[in-house]
């Protein structure tokens, strides 16, 4: 179904050319100070028609709050965040399938009645609600001290095995508006995909430093099983990998295996192959993951399809705005996933007493936010 | 949380040196008629102690069903099976943390509070009710037509990166102990880490045939969230990835992209690079996933470790049983999972009247089983 | 949590005096076709401002549907409706608690940090993004031939305490804008308040005619469970109560039980003093159930109370708009309630595949909607 | 469906003649000290056969708990236990439906193919694991200074409406093995229906001392809905009412509302109409309700009904053991409900991390439970 999480909820909606996107995200604790320029930057780095490599339409994307927000800080109830669609071309419906697209699971699923303009409730748009809500995720955490960072580790053929063992070198890669330290071959690569009217995929590998440990619920609430339930949500998504992931098959475990040490009673990983979870639980290092995405199914080059309407097949040249590669715009929405995932198992784990969160909500003394006046 | 599922709900519980793991399963349709010694078979495709290159404890893996089944069906009512655990070494607790394992997360997670002996509820033993319950979704989707295979498509260095086309070969394989076409070069990767006192990691590849097109709900509940939350609950998952997954990173929208063509109105895709799964929902292709384990963390081979109670350094050398690859055992884990996937989503498309399943529970004439009374 | 439901999820939100409330529905199956002037009828049944015997705010309460609705039938994506709060007076915070209010617990929940204003999310305007889920509820549950009715069975003192026997009684009650037997008694009760500055409460009867046996799930999912926690979401309701309720406790299970025959093999009873539930799950007769709502807490006779910023003693007048008796723009809410539960309830049995609807969702010949495509 | 719960998870199995009913607790603390003996004394208050106004049936109802607890304190893992049917009288499958009882809606509903021995997983039965499950979540409150109690309020037309407004009061009725004032004309009721071979119906009335103010989620989640939920899958159960409940249908606001006053700081009312729950969020003040249970269905007088099997009517007249009122048994069920609400809502607010219980799960030093390995 259309809503996510445990102790923090989220309830998607919206369609690529209908008249709005929007998240309501329930569970928030009262009082978080909520940076709107921020959440504007963030919204931002994922926004379309920035630059050539990406699709011509216009989207402001400013997200309206509805509510869930006072003066400034969170209320504790929910939260709903819209995102108007101003620059929806209100072509006719096409009934002519494009490939890898959802078009024709879609038809089928919902015998012809679904939105199918722009690919409808199943197009890249709405990660637009998915980044808003990770942006104050992402806030929500910095109070707690977790820091996320995402940079882009593939596009087509280029690939960066290693990852940053720095923050530091985070830190750096997230002020490039293009967090690659290859991004000249990566945008190249992009370029000479769009020139042969094609697309191509590529990875986004994200990180959280300063997480505490204890993160996760064991077996089916597990930290991976809840991130990943978030980023297979995430159009295009195909892979999802944590810590050094599918490359722990290749290795025995004499290699695999994070050695440990401690420090003024403190226990520590002297690796993290394991990318900071291990049975399911946050350890304290760095929480690593990666999501492969597959090259945007929106292409110019023409296409063997069928025509859903008449079931007869026919040949597909898919004409308007596309993204030739949609790794770069997922750099936040990958972050927005980790941001979300980590404080839905944090609520769980802390609670969601304002008090517990420290974000300055103290009640005017005299007296106790939680109390028993049954005690007197 | 330790519950997983919308329309099909398990609530999974138990300790490797417990008493008991078990398993119950909420939401299967009354009728279904329970082939006990398919159940038993799975069983012992996954249990311990089968030979030389899985670990030595003995467990018959016997389930005990304690609700849910009568006269060999199922009644609609929530089914709890319950597995003993018979050769459970009752060794003292041993604090010492082993690397690659959740002994570390657990003592932090509860405080010292969890039962640490053999890994506790993080044991690989958990998945033994998830065989369970997975055998029982698997008599259920065979009933409406689906055959789910697995195979093991890599263990370490050896690696098999061609998926099986046809579903004769996917049964033919089926057929062996150690599904794999490399089976020798694959065993002898497994012996070889073994006499090294190590241990080494793989791939299993499972894959639907016969899935009806319009499974998956979009968004947050699509097929591939539903599928890796459960993966990844499998203790050793740390990467997952749908159709060509990984792969479709380094390639361009027209090799990536599923050709359509159709036949008697009846639209097909020309490959399968999207493994059965379009925008989150099933398009009646094969559904095909491949989750990789890491090598088991359990190695005889000194590691660098700490002692979890005095919080010291230390030199670990671990003995006991414990298997070299856990990649062999995990192939019904994976095939259980991806079964009980597939029934989750096709519940909410389908409903849980038995009437829908066709089982033959037909209740005795005159009279409907879903009636109005108050119509007369 | 703020969503509720398994196979219908709501996601609520807003606040009084903030921008706007709203709701998110989703697994509507695709293809309802909508009544918008049947939605807008519903809306105007709760509407404030409808009277002398209600709250002098004036609110249209129309319905900006953001998603999920194309060409006057739903898609099968969520459906979000926003409800603009127009006359919102922006008055200045009050932090004067008053009394049989959430004004205390939300300053202790929230740390003072919730939206207070008209009582902020805890308002009885969330009934209004409730009554819209509702209207479509209804829409979907009369294609399949079920009838949803409501009466106000108690005004303060004045009560009637027989339920009507015939659906026909139950139409001609509906057809009146105050849907009771004894209103000038009952609208007289409330005037008597309302000029003492007093407020008084009252019960919402609703049923459901036309219901198939078989819904509602076993124990937990227990039809009486599912709407109880609708009803008791909605602000005022302080008792449930199903068929006989509470009358059940002094009564002999000779009186209690329902005596059962059949006719033509249909099984039916001859009484209904369990409301149309057995076990938990409908049996076909009337489902038969009664809210109680306390008095409006809101009234202008002088109250002891506290300033939740000085926490000193005060008196407390409250003056301001309000409805001197909530229980008559109630009975769209508890229908509402009915109409949501047994939607969700229906789901979980007969899925959410448009064809099991019947609402004319036919794909164009030839193809099947469900179909798999890997079987060619 | 039969799981329970947002923050603490239930899910429930087990028929009345099958090999066992149990239950799997997940979301406990870890390091709770459970009091064995303390569980029993609670069974032993809901087990059959105690005394002549009781069913024959002999259960030891001890439980077997096959997981999440070692050295007497939970582990935080899924707690699961089991209590073993013993004297299960093998009768022969009986066709005949027991009007009152959901033998008829279970045969619609599953086809049939339901257990309907001794009313299968619709018996009362299914109690016995809510009460243990119950027993240890009054533990878990305990720790942190809550008491629950309650009392029989109505047995038939013998009813006490003033509640005890003193805790020291419940705590004199909670040592009576009939915990009601007028424990003898309750009794004489009881038999008086018994010897007519008829069955009495009732009402529990339980309190919970010492809350916390601030449980409670908004809308969806309010604590009495929470509640609600739960008492509703109890068997029998057909009213819930919170605080003054039905009766405040009949009041003024000006008596209906609690005066609020403070007292150093601490606000409270002075009176508790609204049974400590406000806006779906306690208060502080002792959070109270009932819950009204119909006569037991199953009496030897003669009723029409029907067979399940021809669709015949018939004349039924049942034999065998049966309680004249479940009333008695129930006290403690309904306790279990409130304890298990009320830790739900908690852990939503406080989080699982054992620290925050205070259940002297310290980790041996140095060290912290939660920490951040990676800040080094």
């Amino acid at each position: 179904m259309n809503t996510w999480g445990e102790a923090l909820r989220l309830a998607i909606f919206g369609e690529s050319h209908g008249p709005a996107v929007g998240i309501t995200i329930d569970g928030l604790p009262a009082g978080l100070p909520v940076d709107q320029s921020a959440v504007r930057r963030e919204m931002q780095r994922r926004a379309p028609g920035q630059n050539t490599l990406t699709t011509a339409r216009q989207e402001a994307d400013e997200v309206e709050i509805l509510s869930g927000l006072l003066d400034g800080h969170t209320t504790g109830a929910p939260l709903c965040g819209v995102i108007r669609n101003s620059d929806a071309h209100s072509a006719d419906y096409d009934s002519r399938l494009r490939p890898g697209h959802a078009d024709w699971t879609a038809l089928l699923k919902y015998a012809g009645q679904s939105d199918a303009r722009g690919g409808g409730h199943f197009s890249g748009r709405l990660t637009a609600p998915l980044v808003f809500a990770g942006s104050l995720a992402k806030q929500a955490l910095a109070a707690s001290g977790v820091r996320i960072y995402g940079r882009i580790s593939q596009i087509g053929r280029v690939r960066e095995t290693e990852s940053p063992a720095e923050e530091a070198l985070w830190r750096e890669l997230a002020k490039q508006s293009f967090p690659a330290r290859d991004s000249a071959a990566m945008q190249a690569e992009i370029q000479s995909a769009q020139s042969q009217g094609d697309s191509v995929g590529g990875v986004v590998e994200s990180v959280a430093w300063g997480l505490p440990a204890g993160l996760g619920e064991p077996f089916f609430g597990s930290m991976e099983s809840c991130l990943a339930s978030l980023l297979f949500s995430v159009p295009a998504v195909k892979a999802v990998e944590f810590g050094a992931g599918l490359a722990l098959a290749a290795q025995q475990g004499s290699q695999a295996n994070d050695p440990l040490t401690s420090e003024n009673g403190v226990i520590y990983a002297l690796s993290n192959h394991n990318g900071g979870i291990l049975g399911g639980i946050t350890n304290g290092m760095p929480l690593l993951l990666r999501a492969a995405f597959k090259p945007t199914p929106s292409i110019s080059r023409p296409q063997q399809s069928v025509d859903g309407q008449s079931r007869q097949p026919l040949l597909l040249e898919i004409r308007g705005r596309h993204d030739p590669c949609i790794v770069w715009r997922a750099v936040p929405v990958v972050e927005a996933a980790l941001a979300l995932a980590i404080l839905d198992r944090w609520l769980l784990v802390r609670g969601n007493d304002p008090a517990a969160w420290g974000w300055g909500a103290i009640p005017s003394e005299p007296g106790q936010p939680i109390q028993s006046a049954g005690e007197r």
